[in-house]
Order: structure tokens, then sequence, then C-alpha cells
């Protein structure tokens, strides 16, 4: 029998821990061995401390598995460490994991920004992992900080890579329609939404600039120059459970002269992990939807098990590509991307 | 006792049709003389021959009104006739009613486009109404038509008219996502929209485009100048009864200095209608809504009785203005629209 | 000009508190001299502390009003107050307002099933604000507590005591689905109830039952002799903003010979509100909806203000009447019966 | 390789006919030979003719699978034909192909009653088959037909048939949240019903008081004596996509004395399907929920893969059982369901 490798979910009873979870039970490579939550949720067998919410059973594995406080010494079997915790108690975990050895993979936004944090969306900037030697070195860490994108990020850079290498994005006009689970579980009160559209999203505009920028920049020494699009954005609430729809319009520097090389471009495109066929790895990264009224949240949120991208309504107006994508928001968008982020890190460090 | 203006209503079933019905029942200068519907439900009074769905009942001046078939004919007694039939429909009926006399003011959006036909956003481009005189040189009608703009472009035009006024406008993103209702009553079964988003409204976003320029261009002596602006729209159907929510970003020639400047440049516009006094133009047009999360559907679409946009989110990033807009697509979007422009030709025309 | 009877509002920020607000308003009896909220909103004027949700702007009258502590001396100056605290806090505040002197008129739960409180529904038991002598001499309180019912309580029992006084009922089955405005602002997250239903709603069954029991009931000296019906309750949540919806299916002592006798029985009928022309009291309380597929909440919750409930679907089957019935559950269901008992008390009493 | 049974699905374009499609692509026994749709969808490859709504791909076995027109000639390849048409079009076609040696089973609601068709709910009434000989008898056909029940009755029948046995019932008062996918794609515009409940489903309280009696009764030589109770149903239609809510109020016969025991009875149940191990059947049909906010559509809906039933909400009062069900509409309540009778059939007749 192959020896697993142990991991744990700080944040485990949330939205994104809860997801965590799930994809984690019958993972092929890991074992969860610690689960942390609030101190009020602590001594309790996870099956009790959580209000599972995704639908299905809670994983037999850990179902009776006694739920941590979170702390740095409540994790200490795990050789790497899922956190979804809020951005306000992440900071001062993370950073005493790190030192003591963990390999931290973050849905947190804190640290997001660093110079020295790897931002890494697996597909699209891979080689964003030669940051960690400079954060070794600069923090004198053990382990290590990799952090997962803003969710919309993730799924507009993932989208948007095989755009930007082959014609040049030169701006971006990036308007979502997000799901409610991409505020957790209590973030959006029904009353609000039901019959409605609520148009901001604290915070979220300037995560997609900024994230996308370091995402889709060139990695150097000490950091990452940022790609040099310029990017508008206004985010939005919509009544949808799971699943966040972007309308993008985006400038090309060269754009093709067909819409049919913009569409192989996107239906043909791989990364690394397909590469390495790591196991949360989807096979087709971005599926272009060919019906004129796809992507819609419902019916495509789980392609590729919730890890692939669907585009769809592909138009070229002059310089301007126009087009509407979708990504499941606490998947590719948190959870399954951190997972992924993980396969990555062991596979090339050779620990895989 | 004041004479009042024997007014039809053409394709009164429907929800637009309703929507004509309810906004006239008290209207101070109209008086309903004739309702019709398709040919299987004439003869029936229109309690019986429509499934009212507004809310409240229906008013009781119309309740036994006996429903016409949709011909020339059957509304001779009107002088004005509103018009909210299928586009496939119309074009036989308008010109034949334009011919006879009367004054056809039309939600179809058939001949929006004809060089002499006025496509009329009141407050924004009165002056349009000028094409009258070439509509009826060039065809020999005694009456006319005049055309409502689509609804989405309604709302758009009214918020972006003081904007492109003042600071020039060279280039609009708009996204879009709109009401279920703007497909009519059984336009979006549910088991399509439920906990989704469809992005994509055939013919919208052409509409947009098209329209937007016409509305926006400078009238000459046969026909409009399109507005110069590069439009791209992407248009979608959310989850929600009434109230179309548009994100704008908008690339300006002369950008402002400040953005309470251009607060300021909305909140206090007003057009003809409001200088007219006319009883269906909104005090405000354009209500600038200061909390950050606002417009909502829900909470903002019956602002001015449904005939002010509201407007909030307001952004400005270097030469791009970014803003989103609301407005109520059956009433601003398309009835309450039509009866403004009947009340301004009557003004302008001297007839009141 | 009239002199107004001074009024506060305890628990005004939630969603019960802007109704009372919004009813108060234009009230033609009441002026709003004081408005309480949790002490962190204390010291801001109601406009700032409010998250205000109703739609339409906030009462010009009170959006400058300085928010108070919930304390008994902060309402001072009014006469009446209405209580829209959380069960939580109620009991604490409510006995030391009756002790000095004021008519306390509460949505709150607590205290609803005491001996010496009224619970009053105002068309169904006027009769039973009789306890307040024994309320009085029992607790030497100058003043008074007058409880509003249970907002399920209160569409259910003002529906059935027609057929109570008529036909004796023997047993009721109630299955409600209710809306999630009834939950509170932040009570029922949206994860949780788009695309769905939650068959449960805590305590709500054993509400409807014994305080259904105590309206139907007869007074005596001491108290009421409960209603002897046989109640069934289940309550479910659905993904509804306002408005409850109950189907009850009512075992008759002795049933009618025809449909045509209820329909006339439920819809001619009136209380002492409507007697008394209390301000508040709609027209008619019970409409009965003609159409198989009414009542519905988005189309017949407004009806009489909010304040009727709409019935329909009435079925006989052998002795068991059947049918569908609907309110407005901030409305007729809280804010709106609060102040109609309070309109009640005071001509009953003499005082208007 | 094991020789697979032919099947036709007719009516293979709608709601319930993607969902026999899709159930029966990985069959293990059957092989789609057939499928028909409307006149103007024959000729096309099934991709092209289906709007598929039901999310993931149209399965590859049959998306280049020329749609037939829906005759009983089209069909001749297939042993067993699927019915999922309109009741309007079903009384032509299937008697004319049991005539002709085919095995209907069929979802269409037409003969659901006659004394010699079987109406089956293949864990509640697999006796009922005995039907057949008469069948075949009185109408010489060399076919069957066997009907699927309408779907809240399979819903309401699977969890109510061990209460039966057990304590015996008396009298039932059912009233349900029912999903738009029961109407059929088109069945419920979204005006309708988004923050809407819509208190009525033309003729399926009907369908529930018959059929349940029919199911739940006793067969003999020549037809079924229906089960005796009162049956009292209010149907209701829900912002839900799939999934049938029914609360039910059941007087029993004999009561138990605990609770504890009724929970063991319906979760202890299996039937045939389960002792035969027929491919479709659920390992457990009736599934037990412990929280008390249990069952929910959105959540609990696809147990069993749709064929379990979810019960929760169990409360005793007196002599009345009090729960809340749940299943899923087009697969306990249509395509399973229709697929698990032919199992049942074949299994039984020694076919398979």
């Amino acid at each position: 029998m192959v020896e697993r490798i142990p991991v744990a979910v700080m944040g485990a009873t949330g939205l994104v821990g809860q997801r965590f979870v799930q994809l984690l039970a019958d993972h092929p490579w890991f074992e969860i061995v610690a689960l942390t939550a609030s101190d009020k949720s602590a001594g309790k067998p996870y099956r009790e401390a959580v209000h599972w919410v995704l639908g299905g059973d809670i994983p037999g594995q850990v179902a009776d598995l006694r739920v941590e406080k979170t702390r740095p010494w409540t994790v200490e079997d795990a050789m790497i460490v899922f956190v979804a915790l809020p951005s306000s108690v992440a900071p001062t975990v993370e950073p005493a994991l790190a030192e003591t050895g963990k390999i931290v993979v973050s849905n947190a936004s804190s640290m997001r920004l660093e110079q020295d944090v790897p931002l890494i969306n697996p597909e699209v900037n891979p080689d964003h992992l030669i940051l960690l030697e400079e954060q070794r070195k600069r923090r004198s860490w053990q382990g290590a900080i990799l952090k997962v994108p803003n969710c919309s990020t993730a799924i507009l850079t993932l989208t948007l890579k095989p755009v930007d290498d082959k014609y040049g994005i030169r701006e971006i006009h990036a308007v979502t329609m997000q799901a409610v689970s991409g505020a957790g579980y209590n973030g959006v009160p029904s009353y609000q939404i039901l019959d409605n559209i609520v148009p901001y999203i604290p915070r979220e505009e300037e995560k997609i600039r900024n994230e996308t920028r370091k995402i889709l920049g060139k990695p150097g020494r000490t950091g990452i120059t940022p790609h040099p699009a310029r990017i508008h954005a206004t985010t939005t609430r919509a009544p949808v459970t799971d699943g966040h729809l972007e309308v993008l319009h985006v400038k090309l520097e060269e754009p093709p002269t067909t819409l049919k090389e913009i569409i192989k471009t996107l239906e043909n495109y791989t990364g690394k992990p397909q590469q390495l066929q790591l196991p949360t790895a989807p096979p087709k990264p971005i599926i272009v939807a060919r019906e004129n009224n796809r992507p819609q949240p419902r019916l495509d949120r789980m392609n590729g098990n919730g890890m692939s991208v669907t585009t769809g309504r592909i138009r070229l107006q002059e310089d301007t590509l126009q087009l509407v994508t979708l990504g499941h928001n606490t998947i590719r968008g948190a959870a399954g991307t951190g997972i992924l982020i993980a396969e990555l890190y062991l596979k090339t460090t050779g620990q895989k």
C-alpha cells in the first residue's frame, strides 16, 4: 500500500473548508490527519462541528475526526496545511506554520501581493514557484507559503493566459456575476439577493486588477514584474448558488484574423498540470461551449469536476475580443486550485 | 370637464401591453377607447382575455372593454395608437395606421433604424422629432410612426446623454443583466433561469450598438448622423422579475478631474419632458445612489414611478468612467417611454 | 392642527422595526418621537444607523432623528411604544415600560401565552382587551402590555375566524411556506434557500398551535379558555421575499352545503376595526381570489396595503374545508397589526 | 459480451425524455436503438434535435442517432418502449405498440386508472403486475402497457407503504411544493415563479388521490380494490428546479407508541427491487434524515442517484403521524421508476 502524505485543513467547517475536505477525502496522494475550526467547535467530532451544506454525505473518513483549535501546533502531524481561514485570522497563523516547516497552501487573501509569495494558478504560472527560493532566503523559513488566487481571478487568468501568450493583452474590461457561495455560507442574506442583483463586492475589483497583473507577470529574481495590461473591473453578486460568470472584453496587441483561430487556441490549451498528469488537473482546462447561450452556471460549473473553465460567446470586434467565461468558485476558484498547487509543488520538487 | 384624447393599445394582453393599460388607466390626458389582441382573444371582455400578471387589480375602466382583433380598422376611434405587438406582426399594421392618420407610438423593433423614423428617448433626443417632416413627405402619411427604443438602450442612453454632452464619449463597454420580463411573459422558462444566468439574448447586442448611436446622433435634413462612439455590448439574462442592470465602462474624450463633477452632472440633468412638465416625466430622470451597493433591481426599479434610471458605483480610472445603471425595463424601457413620447409629441405640436 | 400622539419604536433598525417606521411615518394619529436600537447604533442619525432594505426612501421625518439606546428611559416622551426587539431582549424592557405607564405593543414572542396578556388580532378577538383589567390589577402597572401574534398565526386566525363562527372548527392541518423576511434580514442565508425549501422553522409550529387556540378562545375573568380544536402544523421556509402562504385543511363541526356560502362568509367578513374605521383597518380583511392559481405571494401580498389576507383554492370534501391563504408577514403579520392594535386600544378606551 | 435488450424512447427531446436517455445511456441491460420526437425534429441527429438541459454532455452513444417521427413503426427494433409523450399524443400510440408486441412503459397519465393497467411503483406494488394477464386476455395484445405513477404519487406511496403495512392509514393530508421541472421545460414561465409560489397545479390533486388509492390497493382477478383511506391534497409550484417536497399528515389505525419504531420501519424498508438486486434499485429506498431541517430539495434530491426518497421531520401527535418527504420528480417520479418497472418486469418474467 502506498504511503499517503499527511495533510490538514484549517478552517474546515466553512464553505471552502468543506470543499477542501470533500476533495481531499478520496485523494490518491493525501490523507487528512487534522481539521481545525474556531475554538467553540474544537473537541467535537467533525460531523457535529460542521453544518455540512454541500449535499451528499460528510466523507466517512473524517466524520468522526475530532476538530482541533486553529493553532500552529494542532496540525503538527501534517506535512501540508490547506488554509481556508478568514483573512483576519490567517496572517497570524500562516507564518508560524511556515517557520516550523509546513507547506502552507492558503486561500486567504493576506500576503498574496508580497514580492516573495507565489500566487499560483497552476496551468498559468507554475514558473512563479521560483519565488520560494527568495521566500526561504529572506524569511529563513523551513516551510513555505503558497497562495491560491482570488476566485474570480483564478477563472479570469486561466481563460486569458493562452490569449495573452498568442495575441498580447493590452486592456481588459471584466464584469462579473458572482455566486453567493463566494461570500461564505452566511455572507449574503437571502432577503438581499432574491429577485435582485447587488452590484458591489468589497475589495473584489482591486483583487482582480492586482492579482491578474501578478499572475500574468514575469518572474524575476526578487519578484514578479506585473503584466502591463490596463484592467477595469466591476463585480456583482447574483442569485446563483455556485459558479462565477465573467464577461471579458479584451483589447489585443495583435488580434487574430479569424475566430476559429482563437477558439482553437483556447480549446487546445494545456499547462504543466496536464503534462505532469496531476490528479486534480482537468484534462481540458478550458472548454469552449459551442451553443450560443452557454456557459451557464448551473449547467457548466461542474465541468472537469469543477476544475475546468467553460468559455463561450466568443466574438471579435476590430481589436477587441469579447467572451463569457465561467468557473466553479469554490473548486477552481478556491479548494480545487489549492490542492492542484500542492500537487504541482510536490511533483516539481521531486516529492511525488 | 376636460376632453380626453382617445387612445388604443394594440397587443394589450402581453406584458408590455398590460403596462400600457396600467399607466394609461389614470392618465390625465388620455382615455383608452380600444384594446386589441390576437384573434382568439377578440370578443372577450379584457378581464377575461388577459392573464393579468402585474399585481393589483385590472384597472376598472377597461376591465369590461371588449377586446378587438388587431387590425387597422379596430382602432379607428383612437387618435394615438400604442403598439406592443411582436415584431412579426407590427410591420404590417403600423404603416396602415399611419396612412390613415393615426399617431403610432410603437415598442416593436421594426423600422427603428429607418432614416425617417424618429427613435425617441424623450429627455435625450426630443429634437429627432424633426424627422417626422421627412417621414410625411417621403411616405405621404397623414399620421406618423414614432418608435420607442429597445429597453436596454433607453436606460443606457438616458444615463449617458449628460456624460456625452459634457465629456464626449469615445467608447462604451456595456454588460447587461436583464430581467426576465424583457422576454415577455412566456419568454424565459423557469427551469432555464433558477440558480442560473443565461449569457445571451438574441439580437440585443446589435440593437444596443445601433440604436445608441442613432439616439445619441445628430439629426440632419434627411436622417440622423450616428454618434461615432465604438460600442461593445454583452447582454445576459438574470433571475430577476423586473429591472435591467447595466455595467458601463465609458472612455471619455475629455475626462473630468473629479468624480463630484460627474455626479453633479448626472444628478442635475433634466430634459425637455421636465421643462414641459409632461405628466409622465420623472422629476429627476437620473437618480444617483450614494450607497456603494446600489442600484439594485428590487429596491430601485420603481424610482420615479419606474421612469427614472438609478446610477451608482461611479468610478473614474484615467480616461475611463465606470458606473452601474438601472431602469425599469417595461416602464422606462417600454410602455412608460412610449407614453412620454406621445406627451412630448402632443405638447410640441401644440395639441396640448 | 391636530395634536399627534407621541410614539416610539424599539428595535427600529431591524426588518420589522423598519416596517413600523414606514407605516408610522404618515400615520394620521401618531408621531414618532423616539427610535431605539442596539448600543452600537445609538447616537447616530437614523439614516446612518439603519441599513434600509424596504425600497423607496427612509421617511424624511425620521431620517435625521438620533437613535437612542434600548432602555426604558430613552422613550419617556412616548405614550405608546412599539416593540420590534428580539425575544431575548424584550422581556427585560417591556415590564419596566408598562410599569412606568407606557402602552407597550409588542411583536416579541415573550409573554404571549400569559393568562393576563392580551394577544390581539384586531378583527378576530378585540374582546380580549378585557384582560388588561386583570393585568393591571395583578401587576399594578399604570401602563400595559399588548402582544401581536406570531406572523403565521395572525394570517391563519384572520382567515379562519368567520369559518369558526359559522361552521365550528374541529381540527386544522396547517402547512406554511414562509417568506425569508420572517426570519429577519440576516435570518436565512441565500446559499441555504436558492433553488431550495427548508422544511423547518424553530418553534413556529408550537406558536401556531398555542396562539391560535388562545386567539380563537373565549375570554373569561382571569384569562382565556383556549379553543378546543386539534391543530397540526408543519412550517417551511421558501425562496420568497415577503408573504406567507398557508395551506389549511379544516374539519368543520357543521359543514355548509355549498361552497358559495363559505365564499360569501369569508368575503363579507368585517370586524371591529372596520366598524370603528380605524386608519390601518383594510376595507376588506379577507379578499377571496377567484382565479384558481391565486393567492400568490408576489401578486397578492400588498392587497389592502398589506393588511388584508387573500384566500383562494376553496374546496369542500365531505366535512373538510380546504383553502390556501396568504398575508404579508411583516405588515399583517407584525408591524401593521401592531399599529392596528394601538388604534383599537385608543378608540375603545375613548382616547381617540 | 452480453447481448443487450433493445429499447426506444418516445418523446426523447422533452425533459423526462432526456432523463430516460441519460439513465439508459450506461444501463447494464439496455441499449437505445431508437429515439422519437415531434415531426419537425425527425431526421436530425439527436444532438441537434434536442435542447439538452440536464447539465453534462449528451451521452455519446446517442448523440448522432437520427431522431424518428413518433409512430408505432419507427420503434420496431425495440423490445421495450419508454414513453415520455404528452398525454394528448400517448393514447393513440401506446395501444398500437402493445398490439404489435412491444412492452410499453409509459409516463403519460392516460389509462393509469383503467382496471387492467398496472400502475407500478416497484417497491410498493410489484404484485400489481398480475393485471397483465387480464390486460392481455381482454385486449388480445401480444405486448403490454405498464404505467409509471404521477411524480408526486410515486414519492408519496413509496414513503407511506411501510407505514400502511404496519400501522394502517385512515386519512392523508398531503401538501406538496413541486419543482418547476414537473411541468416540462416550458411549463412554468420564470416571470410567474421568481419570488413566488403558485398554489395550483392542474389535475394534480385528483391524480394523487386516485393513483395513491390504486397503488396502495389490493389486486384481485379483474382489477384493484382501492385503498379506503381518505385523501386530501393541495399541490403548489415552488421556485425549485428539481425535487418535489411533500408534507404529509397521516392518521393511523393503530399508531405506534414511539417515534423510534416508525423511524426504524421507514429506514429498514426494502422491496422486491432490492431483493432482486435490480440495477436501478436504490440500496435504501427510504432515507431518514436526522437533521431537523431536512429533507431539502437541493441537498437531498440526488440521494440514491435520485431513486431514494428522503424523509424527515417525523412527529407523532396522538394518532397523527406528521412528516416531510422528498424525491426527485423526473427520476423517482418519472424516468427512473419507468426503467425500474422494466427491470422488474423482465426479471419476474424470467427474461433477465
